[in-house]
């Protein structure tokens, strides 16, 4: 029986607890995908009190507030963040099984040193003795990432972002890594969208080029990933419902952009055509540049209609979609091999039924260096002791975990570098299980789950 | 090592013991969805012997002899009862691992105190202590009502329905609850059936109306649930295999009603058209009245045709179908919304792979009250040790577990009550393990517990 | 704590262990599907190095030391077997969880009484070791099936073969089971082959008949059949993508055969007509000739087309494809059970997202015999410990796990029968857990373990 919350928590079995406290525990983070803002970081943005902190743009939070029929006004409204934060702190004990409670909790001894279970009893002297130690500014951006031992944080940004705060960054030498990521899905997906004309002379603005043609607009995207690639870029992202069925050709691609900048807008078939060029020209400038490759696939957002109009994106109305067809990523994986060799390539899915068709699938691409294909951490709504167990040992099963480069954030808070321990500690157990059935040599643990937790995302991402 | 069916089987930790002992186990049970039938239930129907008790409707079980090889006669065919029984006690040591053996063993124990394993060899024995047992008149549907500490049964009602058996339950004053439940499964997902038309005159009989006219059909149904109101129902439910992928209007709805009623089956894009529009149209009623509505998803049915032409339906030809569209359901759920307000809603699903698509999809539209929407309970091939902890974890994975209505038994048998005590040592176990591992307040659990054995359930369907 | 790879390993639990030793570690192998070659058994071909006992090929390996990034000349390509056994050594550490690991650890046990972890450091000495003890000669395919305890082996044969070797062994007497199994992949699925006029030939040559016409086509087939039976077949296998939609006349497969036959590649319509007459045929052949029809469903071949050109089929260019339809298996099977009845079936699944709707499918058809039809092994990317627990639970939780037939090796190499003891030690890992929880009648299950790791195949295939 482990005491709530105790130094034990999380860790099933002996081993692991000499694996974490022995090894995981005191490693370094590199949190190679997270939404954390470069100007928060820049201007070393602060908190005094756990209401902003926490609920801000907490949409996983927001969910489980809503879930247990609490007021909007009181998640994302206009009430007080100390009332915010109390209607959270009543719903808690509900939240029995669930990673925000797990994350919560842990946030709070990590953080504060509490640990105090949170409920409507426990609220008022919770925010008594954070809003205290928040009151000297000690939870500013930057000593929260020094506290967690970051040491590499690879932001989210879009292709017109002038990338003005990680340049700041650069030159004022701040000793953690902070590196821009290019994540074009406008440029890839959005052909449908009313505003795609608006977003392509956005483009050509900040990259001085012409973007009234397709060859334009393909020379001014290059001209952004230049300049991303000199300010540290070395990755990109996109999100993707889905992954077409046919190959599409430069001509369709260019028609279907002719028909979006002409006020038009293209249908399904001419959009899934412009998207796979799209795919393909993307993957080939990575490869010619060495950048690695993130496909996060399976979400639908914004399903919500009513609320959407009152809340707008990323406020909690996404949610897990379709599995991606496995044969249409066989297709998109081989054309990409013979345009131009892949490149590194991380693939997650948000629908879990998809791990085994993708695993797989991965593995008949490897070769061209240590885990050339990945198979994406537990992500979103499969980020929990669950869902981590899952990826880790479904990778385990089809591929090399002990190239796995672990987890990430994904997050757009400054203390959630907690989750890093929840996943260690997770893996800790889930190897030291292994360990304690014979099933894997005690002596290489160690080294394991040190490459998994840092070593790995090093060699795999750059140092 | 727990020895066979002790007290202490299913509770896989300390903690869950205590739980269990504690809380779970005296408390009522409110079988918020069943298949009982009222009748029974007012005529006090009796049994004699466990070959009829267990055996008369039980498809469970007949699935599991017919995988034996046993011969139909024995099954569903002439044998007598003592025959059947022998013949399925047979088959019981084969089904290591299988729900039915484990409920079996637990109506063996709960009912008549006996915990020999079934088996050829102990068939003649428990044979005569059961009948002995039984030779009293105790194994009446209101004495094991009772025995089971049930205060609230929500029967599956057809719209056709007199409700004449609620009614003078009611008139009677049975300490038990015993609400109908809307279930027009043949209004809403009949209009290709051959024998439409002549169920849509049955409702215009019953309901006083004339349905010849669409507008009378709509008519006539809102005067059935009216009717169900008065009687006390509070819940609809409905079986579907899937959801349509667009949109029906009033008008395609009418054409393909017209249509059916003419005698022309409506082709599949205007039966869906018709469906859609029957769906939103109960939504609205639902949400008017304060229903509850239940969407029972992805089962496909009389799959053997050869079979079902001598055992009809309910008879164990029944299966897992694919996965409903999420992407369906999203827009389904929209337009409901938009159109009156969603009503409580609880969505089952048959096939577990689309747990988390369900799952996280219903959270996008949480707001109105405590779990405005809900996972259904792990239901029929998924209702058994590992089902029910899948659908548990998946609930606290991803929404409020706390919040979690619980066990049902959609169950035909009186005796099927010894499932919710199977549920709820499950249950016990999977938080205990939380516990257990410092990750739920030891302080919280009980309550936690007891909300989901039996408080959620009154709140949610009414006490 | 168990000691790596010590006697104990995978053995769960105490009840575990006490079946393992007293009941399953004994019992012979019926290897009722594998690839191994009847001329390598008849000529009893024998290895002197573990690099090509091991590497030669095991596309299970290959594909792991690609996802290490090892170059492919040290995989399929011309270094010597001793650089390709280092640099599978060097890769080990890396495949904590993976299959490959435990059972290249068990291999190397139950063969060799080595227990040594393999990595870079190790792998001189069990180089030498293995060496000096395979010089002998006794590492030869019949020496190693009676070490293993084989009592019958079913391989894998195209229609087109001669039997030769099977005949041979028959008429040698070998003291081991060797059957051929009929597997019509190329003349049910591969009408839109080109080279399938020429296979057409082929076949026609080796059964004498004139197939230029489809009745000659069927009639050559059913020819081979008869043929296969003699030589004691007494199985069919076929390897799936998909199932059609729609059933297919004689007439339809007739026009999609000579449309093949003049060069003409039939469409997909047609060609999924032919597939379904064909899987019809084959159905009613093999439940004339008492003969079980097994179905690999779900696998995609030959994805990485640049490596493909390189390395050929059965390289580790294949994973698991989308769950087939079970709207289709409903129609297939209601189709065979209503023109000829249904023979024994065995439907096995690559994709695990599929399990529970093909075991409840399944089960609507049972009766004739006992597991009449069977959810098949977990298979190929799903044979380890997490995928063998979960294909053992869903057999449990749907049907009639004791009448389950067990472990196959769908191996090509003698050594992999050290799988029958990974697989009985989980086996016994998971009875033992139900019979310490209380859940199984401890009595019975010895004779439980037994039936499924030999009785019920000796009961099924044949004895």
């Amino acid at each position: 029986m482990t005491a709530f919350l105790s130094d034990r928590v999380l860790l099933e079995n002996d081993t692991a607890a000499a694996l974490f406290e022995g090894t995981a525990k005191a490693l370094p983070i590199y949190d190679y995908h997270c939404h954390l803002s470069p100007r928060m970081i820049y201007e070393d943005a602060s908190y005094d009190n756990i209401g902003q902190l926490w609920l801000e743009g907490d949409h996983y939070k927001w969910r489980l507030m809503r879930a247990e029929g609490i007021d909007e006004a009181l998640i994302t409204g206009d009430a007080s963040w100390k009332d915010k934060f109390f209607a959270f702190a009543s719903a808690v004990p509900r939240m029995a099984g669930s990673p925000i409670y797990h994350w919560a909790h842990m946030e709070l001894k990590a953080c504060f040193g509490i640990t105090t279970p949170i409920n409507s009893r426990t609220a008022p002297s919770i925010w008594e003795e954070t809003s205290r130690k928040m009151a000297d500014g000690s939870f500013c951006a930057r000593k929260l990432i020094h506290r967690f031992g970051v040491e590499a944080i690879c932001t989210t940004d879009d292709p017109a972002d002038t990338l003005i705060y990680h340049q700041k960054l650069k030159d004022e030498g701040f000793d953690v890594k902070v590196r821009p990521t290019f994540r074009p899905d406008a440029a890839a997906c959005g052909v449908q969208r009313e505003d795609f004309a608006e977003y392509v002379k956005k483009i050509g603005a900040v990259s001085g080029r012409e973007t009234d043609s397709f060859d334009g607009w393909i020379s001014a995207l290059q001209q952004r990933m230049t300049f991303f690639g000199e300010v540290g870029c070395n990755m990109s992202d996109l999100s993707l419902g889905k992954i077409p069925e046919e190959s599409g050709t430069f001509e369709q691609a260019r028609q279907a952009f002719d028909l979006a900048m002409q006020g038009t807008c293209p249908n399904d078939r001419q959009a899934d055509a412009y998207l796979d060029y799209m795919l393909r020209f993307f993957a080939r400038e990575y490869q010619k540049r060495g950048w690695v490759m993130q496909l996060h696939l399976s979400a639908i957002r914004n399903n919500n209609k009513r609320l959407f109009a009152v809340t707008g994106p990323d406020s909690g109305l996404d949610s897990v979609g379709p599995a991606i067809s496995v044969v249409s990523l066989s297709r998109l994986l081989n054309a990409i091999e013979e345009e131009g060799g892949l490149p590194k390539t991380i693939v997650y899915t948000l629908n879990p039924t998809a791990y085994y068709e993708i695993a797989s699938m991965i593995g008949n691409f490897q070769g061209k260096s240590p885990n050339h294909l990945m198979l994406g951490a537990a992500w979103w709504f499969c980020d929990h002791l669950d869902g981590i167990k899952e990826q880790l040992r479904i990778t385990a099963n089809t591929g090399l975990l002990g190239r796995f480069t672990g987890m990430l954030t994904d997050s757009r808070s400054f203390t959630s570098y907690a989750r890093h321990e929840y996943f260690r500690r997770i893996l800790c157990s889930v190897v030291g299980e292994w360990v304690e059935q014979g099933l894997y040599d005690p002596q290489e643990a160690p080294k394991l789950i040190e490459d998994i937790c840092i070593n790995n995302a090093r060699e795999y991402f750059g140092n």
